[in-house]
């Protein structure tokens, strides 16, 4: 991963509360989310910090980022109604702003918490209005985001000089990234980033190259006269696959199409995205558009790529069913495998994988099959077929068929993950009418370990 | 979420750099990882922070920690052999200890780096030594952890004072983990730790059962004399499932018991593991023992069932098959529900349910058969049968058999996944010989929308 950076960005501090993140029993996903999302409005995080329910942490952390000279401080959690509870009275005292009862949002969170009273009526009243009352006590001249849930954010002004805001957050994510959106729109916001550069944000996608050979792509383009400096170009391998995304100033749109054009000539089959669309997704509309269907009949990856075909809402339109056939004997069956070829050239081969696409096609009446066999690991494997060694074949009706063999790198649940990506990607391009496929595009940071096609 | 927690521990901070988890663009495991090891050792992580690659960041993250009391620092990433991999100098600066080159380190990294550089031989010889050096340059005084991938790690003790004492690990977490192990074994490290009390961490399990119950039996067990003080308790909600964390000196071994009898005699149907040990674990263990197999026909969990069941290595000794049967035509074909049935009942009923295990079961020849068929949504669902409702069935070849609906919360993903942790608790109670099921079993933190059992 590299990227470029300028230095007279608007700076951010994200500070994330609760002793369930510190701990390690959950992992946060806030930080990561408010980061990308600031950047995309021109701000840079310069710091995540996670704390524990210590009101003295918290504030120490407060006065840590506000020193080191950050425009905007997003705190997320620690707005419930119990005690351990305390980020909106830290940022008062932060800011140095007294805390009044809101009486409008007072009556607000009765409201939402009226059904839920109903619903569990061994409840102490008293309590839950005791609790609701302190969720309405806010720092004087704040701005009060509405609930999504049951607690309110605020975005609060220092009370002298311009810097930092503190947005306050709650920390379930449903009712954060929501809440974030209301803050934006906010005039306390608008005022703290009011230095921010308006950037487009564009992501492209390649598949089956390293990420070196991105970074080669970089340094000729730069060296051809394409002026980079304008770009703030970030590369990462994320699911075996290699994502380009480009933070830029508008006047820089016509630099960032010349890049495209430059990585599209040397990676013709490997960019597969230009309007960061995912292969799922890519898929999913290409299938939905022409009425085709498919159908999987897998090993190795267990049921995972079932599951992947079905994680979109709408799925059904185009997923008819999937068999898992972990034993030679489900692969007979259920699959309709001849057993003549596993005894041949074994359960693990391109010519069984290109059987059970055949198989789940026809059990399932899909216009395409898929179908995967290989070696997950950490036992099973051999010299020849070692662990990681997968083999798919993606067959159409029409009579079009792409197969492939490779060895994918990882343990276990790397295997069996990111053969769910190869096989997304054999099935995108057999969709887009390609029968056959470079060899390159099955490296995916990986050796092609033999391939063929019929 | 609620934990106690002592307040003379010894006090530790992590410091994770890098851009691509600073930008969100990669989550960090290292911190949770981290957190958790410190805790198992008596630690307690007050803060993790994420800085990029800026040196200054860097240096202010540390001396605030430093200013903050910690004992310990843990570092995590920037140790890579380019311009932007800046820890060590930075650690170096922040000790006020100057950087000297280890020979011995150097000659260790370059025997490292002989078999990647014959592998690609493009690579400029040079440039590979001048980092080879860069890498063996470390303050004076430190503890050199021999690499695991080509970074070595480091335990820096405070030039005076006695802390901070700063460990310096790879990002990589197959690196750091193992390094992470050889750091506490070095002499630095046990001086920094030295005031930490020895804990004993142990985990109870509990399905079926709201989190405010088990904070209602922790008040219970307090106001009947339970010397809960002595316990720093952790309770958490994760997939579906109740985690009751214990850390406790050793000489509260006799309370802890205390209190594990308190919520076995509270909580007899939900209280599943005593030991830490998970559903998976415990379903794969009795499956490998009584050599018992199982089958899996699915529908709304799409694959993500034989995906689960698959997971672990080994799991092909007792997993046959499994079909993912989404549309009728499927159910029908596949699995060999009576189309009666799902005119009469609706494809979502506990009747299909049960038609879906006794035909994963017959179908590959296992003793044991497990049917789901639901609405993920968020399409779909009905005033009778919303989002969220799902059936279950798991069968026996003995007869015995455990039928169940439910309505689960969340989106589609929650619902599919949280589907999964549902049949597994259904399969471990079969397996453990119960035909029929406590209705409490099932809420899982939601309504049992329904029941039925034969």
């Amino acid at each position: 991963m590299s990227a470029a950076r300028s230095s007279d960005a608007v700076r951010a501090g994200i500070l994330i509360t609760g002793t369930e993140v510190l701990t390690g029993i959950i992992s946060d996903r806030n930080g990561p989310w408010l980061s990308q999302r600031l950047r995309e409005i021109g701000v840079d995080a310069s710091m995540i910090q996670v704390v524990g329910d210590r009101p003295d942490d918290l504030l120490a952390a407060l006065r840590f980022m506000a020193a080191e000279g950050m425009a905007l401080i997003v705190t997320s959690g620690g707005l419930g109604p119990t005690a351990d509870d305390l980020t909106t009275e830290v940022v008062a005292r932060f800011t140095g702003r007294e805390m009044l009862l809101d009486a409008r949002l007072e009556s607000r969170i009765a409201e939402i918490l009226k059904p839920l009273m109903s619903r569990w009526p061994n409840l102490d009243p008293d309590a839950i209005l005791a609790s609701n009352r302190k969720q309405a006590l806010i720092p004087r001249g704040s701005t009060v985001l509405d609930p999504i849930g049951t607690a309110p954010g605020l975005v609060v002004p220092p009370l002298s000089g311009t810097r930092p805001t503190v947005v306050v957050l709650p920390g379930p994510p449903k009712e954060l990234q929501p809440m974030w959106e209301m803050a934006r729109r906010t005039e306390a916001f608008g005022a703290a980033v009011a230095g921010a550069t308006t950037y487009t944000n564009s992501i492209l996608r390649l598949f089956g190259i390293p990420e070196s050979e991105i970074a080669e792509t970089l340094r000729v383009a730069e060296s051809e006269g394409i002026p980079l400096e304008q770009l703030e170009i970030t590369t990462c391998l994320r699911r075996g696959e290699i994502e380009v995304a480009t933070r830029y100033e508008p006047p820089a749109e016509g630099v960032y199409r010349e890049l495209v054009e430059f990585i599209a000539r040397r990676h013709p089959d490997t960019l597969f995205s230009r309007d960061g669309s995912t292969v799922d997704e890519q898929v999913a509309s290409v299938l939905v558009g022409s009425g085709r269907t498919v159908a999987v009949a897998e090993s190795e990856s267990g049921g995972l790529m079932s599951g992947r075909l079905t994680e979109r809402p709408g799925s059904s339109a185009y997923f008819l069913g999937g068999v898992v056939v972990y034993s030679n004997e489900a692969k007979i069956a259920s699959a309709d495998v001849d057993p003549e070829l596993i005894g041949r050239f074994g359960a693990v081969s391109t010519e069984v994988a290109e059987a059970l696409a055949d198989g789940a096609a026809s059990r399932f009446g899909a216009s395409i099959g898929i179908g995967i066999t290989g070696v997950a690991g950490p036992d099973g494997g051999s010299d020849e077929k070692p662990v990681g060694f997968v083999c798919f074949s993606v067959s159409a009706s029409d009579g079009n068929r792409i197969t492939r063999s490779t060895r994918l790198p990882g343990g276990r649940s790397d295997v069996r993950e990111r053969s769910t990506t190869v096989a997304m990607h054999l099935l995108r391009r057999l969709l887009s009418g390609e029968g056959s496929i470079a060899a390159s595009e099955i490296r995916a940071g990986v050796r092609a370990a033999g391939r063929r096609s019929s």
